[in-house]
C-alpha cells in the first residue's frame, strides 16, 4: 500500500446539494479518526478533471467514495481510471427515490466494479471504507470494534428502556 | 458544421455483444445514405479511447450513437468530453429488462444532455440521428420524407390485405 | 435549412402546469442567444391545433421540445406529424414520480423518434437543441463552449472554497 | 346511438405484429355474435390514417378497441378525435413487460379517458365491450349472461374431476 | 336498459379517504346532469353489502365507478356480480404511488373486465362514464361534445395569453 | 378450534392453470401428514362459490393457502368472508413477474390480512400453515423440527461435497 | 402449545424509529385482550440478541411481529432460529417506499417462511395474529368476529351519513 | 491483517442452484493467485452455520462472497457477525429479474455494509475483492493492472478487427 500511515479517504461529491451525503461519511470517519478530504468533482461537467483525480488518486488515497444522483456515473468513472477500491453512494431524487443512481452506480460491467451501498448511505460507505482499511490495521480494526459494541450496546440500552428496565 | 458533405455518424458500442444493436442503426443509415462507423469503445475498460475519441469525435463525425446496457455511462462519458449530439441506446438486459441502462442513460445532469431513444431502439437512433442531419441537407430531409411515406404506404396496404382489398 | 438565420426553438407544454419546466428550457436557450417561442397545445384536448402545429413547425422552427407528463404523448404525436427533431421532456407527477411519463415519451417504435432527456430535464432540453443547432452554427457552438466551461469553472471553484483555497 | 342495430367494434392493431391479440378480441366478439372490423392503424406512422379513421368513427362503430405496446399512444390519440368510447389494450414487450404500454395508456388526462384492461387482454377488451353495447341490447346482456355462467359452470366441473367427482 | 331516462351512475368508494376522488368524478357527472349515488362500501369489510349492492347494481344504475386503493379489490368484486360496466379507479398510496392499485384494479382475468381510468382519475373515470352513456342519449352526446370544445378552447386561449395575444 | 384432530388445510387455486404451485403446497403437507384438499375457486368467475366456500370453511378447515395470479383477489376475497388464516400466494406472469399478484395479494387493508407469502411460494405457504398448525400440535411441531433439521442436514452434506469431505 | 393460557405476541423492530408502526398493532392487539411486548432488536446490529430471543421465543411467545425497512431481514432471521410462525411488517423509506423491505420480508426461500402483511400493516399484523390465535381460542374468536362486526357496521353507518340516512 | 500471506477469500453461496455465479468469482480469484474457497452456507436453513462460519471467518479469510437470491440475506447476516469486509452479489430470479435480491442485499442499515456488485456480478466481486487485498499486497496490485490492460488491449483490438484492421 502507498500510504499505509495515512488511512486516506477521499469523498467525492459529483454536484455540491450532496454535500449532506458527504457529511455523513465524513461524520463517521472522523469518530474512527481516519483522514478524508472532501471534492466536488462531476463526472459529466468536470471530465477532465475526474480523470486527472483518479488516475493519481492511488498516490494520496487508498479509498474513494463517491456519491452521486439520477444517472450516476461518477463512481463508475472514477473505477474506470484507478485500481483502489471505489465505494458508490446513490443519491436519492425527488423523481424515482434513487433507483436510477442505484442502477447506475452497482450494475457495473466485470473488471471494473464499484462497491455499492444503500440510497443516501454515505454513513456505511465510511463504515465499509473502515472495514477495508482495518484488514491492514489492528488500530482501526479494533476502534471499529468498539463502535459496533457501542451501537449494539446503544440498542439493547434502548430496549430496556422501552420496557421500563433503565 | 465541419464536414457538411459526410453527415459521418459514429455508432459506438460498449460491449460486441451489442452488435446486432448497432446493426440496426447501420442498417437505417445505409438506406438513406448516410455515412457511419462502427466502433467498440468502453467508457469503463477503455476510458482512455473513449476520452480521445470524444475529444475528437467533432472533427469526423457529426453525431454519435451510443449503445449499451447495464450501468450504460458510455453515452454519458462520450457527451461531457464533445459538444456534438450524442444519441444514448440503452440496451436490454435479462435482469432488468433494460430499466437500468435506461435510466443510466436517461437522467443527465443539467448541461450535458443524451438523446435517450428507447431500449434497443438501434433504428430509431439513426432516424434520430437522420433528421438532426436533415436540418441542414434538404437531399437527406427529402430521402427521409420518402422512407416515412412509404413506411406509412406499407401499413395501409397491410391493412387492406388483411381486410381481403389486395 | 429552412431559417437558417434563426435558430427557431419551439416549446411546447401539454398544459400550463407545466410552465415552470417549460422556463427552464427558455433560461438556457436565452442565455445562448436561441430564439424560442412557448406554447400550450395538448395532444388529447386539442388534437387538431397540435397537427396543425406539428404540420407547418418546419416552416418556422428547427427544434421542438415537448414537455408533458403522465401518458406523456405530446412529443410522439407532434413527431408523427413533422420531421424536424423533437425532444421530449417527461414531467415528474405525484403518484409514480414521471416514470409514467418517461416511458411514454421514449419508448417509441421505429421511424419515429423522440430524443428523450431526462425527468423534468427542461433545461437539459434546450442544453440539446444548442447541441443539434451548433451543427450548423459556429457562433453558437463556441457560445455552447464557453457556457460548459464556465459550468466547469464554477465546479472547480466550488471545490476551492469547499476546501479553503479560495 | 348512431348504429343500433349494428354493435359494431373497431379492433385497431398499431402493427400487424399484434394481430395475435385482436384475434383474442374477436374471437369473444364472434361468441357474442357482436360484428366487428380489425384494422391496422398506426398512431405514430400513419397519423392522419388515425385522425381520419377517429373522426369519422361514431359513423359506423360504437366502441374502439386499440392494442398498442411500448410508448402506446394508439388509443390515447384516437380518444382524442372520437366521442365513442375507447378500449385500450396495453402489449407486452419483451424489455419492460408491457408496464410502458400500461402506463401510456392508462395515464391519460382528464377529459380524454381509455378504458384500459390487462396487458395483452384482448380478449377482456372484447367482455368489457359487449358490456357497454349490452346496456342498450337486452339480447345481448342474455347472451353475455350465459356466457359467464358457462364459464362459472366450467370452473365448477373442473374442481369437481380434480377432486374425482366427475 | 333498465333505465334509460336515468343515466344514473353509482360511485363507489371503499373508504371514506377517498372521497375527495369521488368528488371529482361527482363535479363532472353534474356538469354533464348525470345523477349519481356516492356509497362507502368496501369490498374487504363489507363483503356481503358489496354482493347485494352489485348483485341489484342494473335495476338501478347504468355504470358503476369503484374508487380504491393499495390491494384494490373492489371494481374486480363489484364487477363480478354485475354485468353492467365497472370503471376502476385506482388511488395513490404515500408508500408505491398508486401502482400497488393500479396493478390490482387493470389486471383482472379474462371475462371479467374492469375498465382501468389513471391513478386518482376520478374525473376521467365520470368522462368515461359519460362516454358509454352517450352511445345511447343524444343530448348527453352533444352535452359532452360542448364539454370536450370548451376545453378545447380554454387551452387555445390560455395559450394566446401566454403569447400576449389576449 | 373445531377440528383439532383435523388439521386440515385448503388449497385453493384461482384457475386449473395454476395447480402446479398448489402440488408444491401438497407435496410439502404430504411429508408433514397434514390433510388437504385442492379446490379450484375463482373470486371472479365463481363469486358465490368462493364466498359459500369461504363462509363455511371454518367448519372443515383450519387454515386456507389461496393461490392466484395478475389481479390476484381470490385471497382477499376469501379472507373477507372467513376468520381463520388465510395464506396468499402471488403466482408470477409472463408480463409482469408476479409484481401485480404480490402487489394485490399483500397490500390488503387493516382488519383483513392476508399471510403472503413469496412468488410462486407454494411450498412456503405449506410451510407457514405448519408453524401454524404446529401451535397446536406438538407431533406435528417435532415433524416440523425434524423437516427443518433434515434440511440443514442437506445443505452442510452438500457443502461437505462440494470440498471433498464426503 | 407452550403457553396456551397467554396468547403472548412478540412486536419487534429493528430500530427506535420503527415505534410508530409497533403501536399500530399494539392497539389492536390491546382491542383483543391479547398480551403483547414490544422489544427493539436488529437483525443486523444486535445479532447476538436477535438469535437468543429467537431460539427461546416458543418458551413465552406464540407468535413474532418482526417490523422493519429497507434491506429487512429482521423477520427472517427470527424465523431462522424459530419454529413458530413470524409476521413480517416491511416499513416504507423515504426513497423507494418501501419496495425494498417488502421484497426483502417476502421473497424468503422455502422451509422458511415469513407471513407478510402490507407496507407499513402494523395493524393488519396484530389481526392476522389474532386470526391464528384465535384457531385455538373460541373466546378470542368470538371477540375477534365483533370486532370485524363492528367495522363493517360503521361503514354502513358513514354510508348512510354520507347520504343523509343518519 | 490476519493472514498477510493467504490474500484469501471465502466465496458463500445461499444455496447450491447459485454455484454457477460462485464459478464466475472463482474464475477471476485463479487469474489473479488468489486463494479462496467456495461453500454451501443458508442463513435461513443454517443460521447457525453462518453464524460459526462469520464469527471466525476473520481468522482464515480477509474477505467474504457472498451470493444470495430473493430475499437475499446471506451478506447482510455475516456481516453482521464480523468486520471483515462482505462483497454481497444478488441473483437474478426467474420472476423480479434479481430487483429482489439487490434492494435486500444493497439497502443495509448503517454500521453493517455491504459491498454490492451487479446482479449475478460473480465476477465483477472477485474483481473488486482484489482490489480491496491489492490496498496491501502490490504484486497482486501489479497483477490486476496487468489484467486491466489485457482487457483494454482486448477491446481495441476487437474494435481493429470489425474495422478490418487486423
Amino acid at each position: 500500500m502507498k500510504n499505509k500511515n495515512k488511512n486516506n479517504v477521499a469523498i467525492i461529491i459529483g454536484s455540491d446539494s450532496d454535500l449532506n451525503i458527504a457529511e455523513k461519511s465524513a461524520e463517521v470517519l472522523k469518530k474512527l479518526n481516519i483522514n478524508y478530504e472532501i471534492h466536488i468533482i462531476s463526472a459529466h461537467r468536470t471530465p477532465e478533471r475526474a480523470r486527472e483525480f483518479a488516475k493519481s488518486a492511488r498516490e494520496k488515497f487508498n479509498i474513494i467514495i463517491a456519491i452521486a444522483g439520477k444517472a450516476a456515473h461518477l463512481a463508475g468513472v472514477l473505477a474506470s481510471y484507478t485500481l483502489i477500491p471505489v465505494i458508490g453512494v446513490p443519491v436519492k431524487s425527488d423523481d424515482l427515490g434513487g433507483l436510477d443512481a442505484l442502477l447506475s452506480t452497482v450494475q457495473m460491467p466485470s473488471g471494473i466494479p464499484v462497491a455499492t451501498v444503500a440510497i443516501n448511505g454515505g454513513a456505511n460507505a465510511a463504515w465499509l471504507g473502515a472495514r477495508i482499511l482495518a484488514l491492514n490495521d489492528e488500530d482501526l480494526f479494533l476502534k471499529l470494534q468498539d463502535e459496533i459494541n457501542l451501537m449494539n450496546k446503544n440498542i439493547i440500552e434502548k430496549d430496556k428502556k422501552l420496557n421500563g428496565q433503565l
